[in-house]
């Protein structure tokens, strides 16, 4: 186990929090602790996303996946432990990450109407890779997350299948798209475009990396690094009136070597970084975060030994909690950066936040 | 809201928990709380249940339905909460009920690979009652339970499909059949026979009902009414060495009028039933219990007043405590009364509980 | 039930969350929610807060009690539940609160040490107006929360005493003072001085107030309003790098009539105001909230009739929500902007974030 | 770390279940597992348990205390992790447990209104021990579990000092009695004399240990190795008819490697136990479980390397949840079988289980 991690790495960036502006190249920079090359979920281990997009008319949504290690997560369990900040959501599987303190599939996010379909592609991917599974292994726990991406996107259409499971997870890499693709499709965010977004920071000796799946807020919450941008744009533009009805999936991953009740301490740090972006984890929202560790694995057969693990020390665990909120603000900032207008379902329509700040800007001047 | 209760059929029973003999025509009875007039959930308000029995060679499963009103659940929910024993399970929906406290559709229970597909279903029928549902409403939350089946079952097969959840629906009755049908075909308790067992206990006023689905324990765990059965069934044949895979799931439903955190220490109480039936809430065992009250509901529609309640005195519970810890008990021993010896898949058979004890007689005499 | 409220206040204030600047008389505002008459806890319903603060050298502590409502707390017992954030903490009762949905004491906050002498205290205040306690009764469930003074104060003194509780229960006032008085009086936040503060926000119809004991975190965390206000402070001073060893108690009162369950919901909200000042809910700091309705009680005796409530339809739950979250910010802001300067034990000494302000503008003029 | 265990004594016993019966010189033996040497949670690594007894007129209660490990549980802190099964309870110390999934004091055990007292004991302890507590290094946590003697004992003398705590740490011992002594002095089970039990099984190559404090229960359920004795003995005298007012505090101690959520795991199945011997968890009861391992301690200071463990697999527990609810029920029947009848406040008296048995036995003649 490396506990030496790339402390090297960890020099003090210059924040540039005050500089939310789309003269900007990059999205604004949320707290100052560095970031992983690729500034992704991607920079934690083996770590890899897929998406399969959905873009037909009144029907915009996908599947993303993300996978945590480059082997068979039933065989090779992979550390994890959620937190639900408001359950107002359909997801599946977490009963069990809770209870064993592992997962054993790829994460899948979808729309609130796929868990099931996708549940099920899960369950079949499984089966085929393991004739003993439902006969002498136990059963397999699909896990799926979802947000409601019904105001772009004709939800009650039905239109993701088992087969886009397998599409996504085909397009899995480090490298990945974030903002209007895959599960991100439909997602709107503070009656803007929103979607997926994915960040990492360098802390402890260890890289903590952040995706969201973003479709939460009204307008006038909108804050970017403590900058109450949403009250702003709310002054210059209607606002729809309509409840939120938005949810945010925030999936945390780590090196460090935690145990799942670490894990579950640090998947809760992802609710600071949520709350920073002006959520107060609203009524209608599905608010959940899950933290996983590539550390280690844990063998699905008894016969293989348990690893020998020497976890991180619990006082050492504040600079992993700072970088997990600080990367799940950032995700969300770059969820709303990378996100492209779309129009969707009964004409209904997301402008990007990038569009939203010129409009700003111009005001300005 | 009625608090009177039938107090007058509370006279206290003989309690014939020595009785466990095939030669009487009934099982035999837990505790000496009295039952109502079923002795089955359905004895609580309208509350009714249906099955979908799939009995076809190696398939060997089904699906049932707990219906708790006459009307839509979706704009009038009914309160409820659950309680997770042992998290080793695949169920969806509870996030939501937790979070909330109601539940906005009608219950289903399959085997586990099922979930899924049950879940589309219900979402299926939800949308088609509801054109807002997705647009200007909410998404529904589906809600499933499973056990796994697979010992006797080809959970493998998926055989269950979406029109099986309508079928269930369209069966369900007051008046319904426990053990080897419904979700409960292909389940063994035991290394028995096991399946659909229901039970009611009037106390305090008011009347628990209780339905299992029960799929879990080795047989030399196997205890009725306090006497360990399975030790002496264990001693006179094999049992199959296997790890447990089980699971049960435990549904109480009362006519007393509680709030969810109310209803979720009643639906703990499960647990002492369960145990007392030789259960340690065994590790790859998903034992859940889910609790509601049809005593009242609350609607959809912000626009709709709010019932004015009246709950339960906290310290007037533990009459209904203790009928949820006896009706679970008693819900359990019916499941493997009922149940009929099934054979399915590979040459599997489970003998039926009353089969086993008649074997033991005979040994006795 | 008054479900009209003073939606006649709730006309939308100019938010002044830019002004963080000494030469205005009042601590910044977060938020553009109204506040209540007093912008404080005692808002709500008949609520009050009193004080007794230790000054006497290197004792620097105290105690501060919260007292729902005008009558006797165990007989009319006070809705309310509570969320853990970061469970680093000592406080006493909260199991019962959140079995129960009630609370039966006032609400004691105090330093660490202090917490099972004030139990004691509250013990034997409870058994002197009710000789049934103990005796027919149950026994009573004492409610004391704590922060780690330590750093001002010499808390291995030991210095709070029984009499201590009844001191400060006597100076209960709608009108209270906050910063360093009371339990606030040793405490530290953001490597200033910290304390007590309060706040109240009018929204959906109904007042929420928030009471914080604020004993956390490290100064480059410091935000204000959104403004990273610790990042340019501690770019001109020291931190004593120390671990953050601190903590933050979060009281919400509202008169909504919310049950236990969403009482749970409102004080988690909390915590999305705690993250705005800067925390990541760090290891070492017990963050708690509480929540409490004044709304309505419950009755001890089972003999009086339980009360008849509609609650507040779960949908309507947002403006409280929100509310919640500024009240808590704002509370946090108030602790520090009325906290005076303290030197304790060992030469330790706590600038007010008023002074350290100044010493920012001098620099930037 | 060991992890052969001591499977040669594995042999299965023969049960003697059925034989409650005074003239046994044992208590009735639940299940069939074996026990460890002494059958008392000092089987278990270095684990020891003080008393220290109150027997004074109307003052019948008294302190007992485990010691898990020989050393300084601040700096060596040991695994843990509880569960509230009914949280109708006033422990304190049981947030920091559950969050950091260590305990850092020996557990104390008394009355319900010793538990301030009690706290402050452990916390002078731990300040005498350690200077830096408070200074440089955090506070420390008390850990105090209670349960209500007030039937038997004068609870509102508040007899218990903070010097008693020394004393029984003093009379911490690998042998100690059982039945009315320590924290049992006082306490009530189903109506008879309660007080502390102790048992301990072998299982899966390890130990499992149990140690409670019976004080709950009415009469007619009293249940003791399935044969529902209660209700023979109820027939045949008054039960007092006063609701429970009872609790059961449940210490679970193992040397199998668990980390704190495979500990939360264990504590559960203490509840099988408890089941068993007739509660419900009634709602007056404050019925919580705590378990612990001593496989390993984790170092307070960060400086000290954590130790490599190889966690047990998961699929290996259920060997160990079985134990822990046989060694749980089998410790309250031997509370039970070894509580002499005591008399105390205002002429109360609660007889020995001996005693009730054996006018059941003069009966049945």
């Amino acid at each position: 186990m490396n506990h030496e991690g790339h402390g090297e790495h960890e020099e003090r960036q210059k924040p540039a929090f005050s500089a939310v502006s789309t003269t900007f190249p990059n999205p604004p920079r949320i707290g100052d602790l560095p970031s992983g090359p690729r500034d992704a979920i991607s920079d934690v281990g083996e770590l890899r996303v897929g998406h399969l997009t959905l873009d037909q008319g009144a029907v915009q949504t996908g599947v993303t996946v993300v996978v945590p290690h480059g082997g068979d997560h039933f065989v090779a369990k992979v550390p994890a432990a959620s937190v639900v900040l408001n359950g107002f959501g359909k997801s599946i599987g977490l009963i069990q990450v809770d209870e064993l303190g592992v997962l054993e599939t790829p994460i899948t996010l979808s729309n609130t109407f796929a868990v099931g379909t996708l549940a099920q592609a899960q369950i079949r991917a499984a089966l085929a890779a393991h004739a003993q599974i439902g006969r002498d292994w136990p059963t397999v726990s699909p896990l799926v997350f979802e947000c409601n991406d019904g105001y772009l996107n004709d939800i009650r259409a039905l239109a993701v299948t088992e087969a886009h499971y397998a599409e996504a997870l085909a397009n899995a890499s480090a490298d990945f798209a974030q903002g209007s693709v895959g599960a991100g499709r439909g997602m709107s965010a503070f009656e803007l475009k929103g979607g997926i977004g994915s960040a990492s920071r360098l802390a402890g000796g260890y890289t903590v990396g952040a995706l969201v799946l973003a479709n939460f807020g009204k307008l006038p919450m909108l804050t970017i690094a403590g900058r109450a941008l949403g009250r702003e744009l709310a002054d210059r533009q209607e606002t729809d009136g309509a409840p939120e009805q938005g949810s945010i999936i925030m999936l945390l991953a780590t090196d460090a070597p935690l145990d799942a009740r670490q894990l579950r301490r640090l998947a809760l740090r992802a609710g600071a970084g949520l709350a920073r972006s002006g959520s107060s984890f609203g009524h209608g929202s599905g608010d959940i975060a899950l933290a996983l560790s590539t550390a280690y694995t844990l063998p699905h057969l008894p016969s293989i030994p348990m690893p020998q693990i020497a976890m991180v020390h619990e006082s050492r665990l504040d600079p992993l909690f700072t970088a997990a909120a600080e990367a799940t603000e950032q995700a969300i900032v770059n969820a709303l950066w990378h996100a492209t207008a779309v129009s969707g379902r009964d004409g209904h329509h997301r402008s990007s936040l990038r569009d939203a700040l010129q409009s700003l800007e111009r005001k300005d001047q």
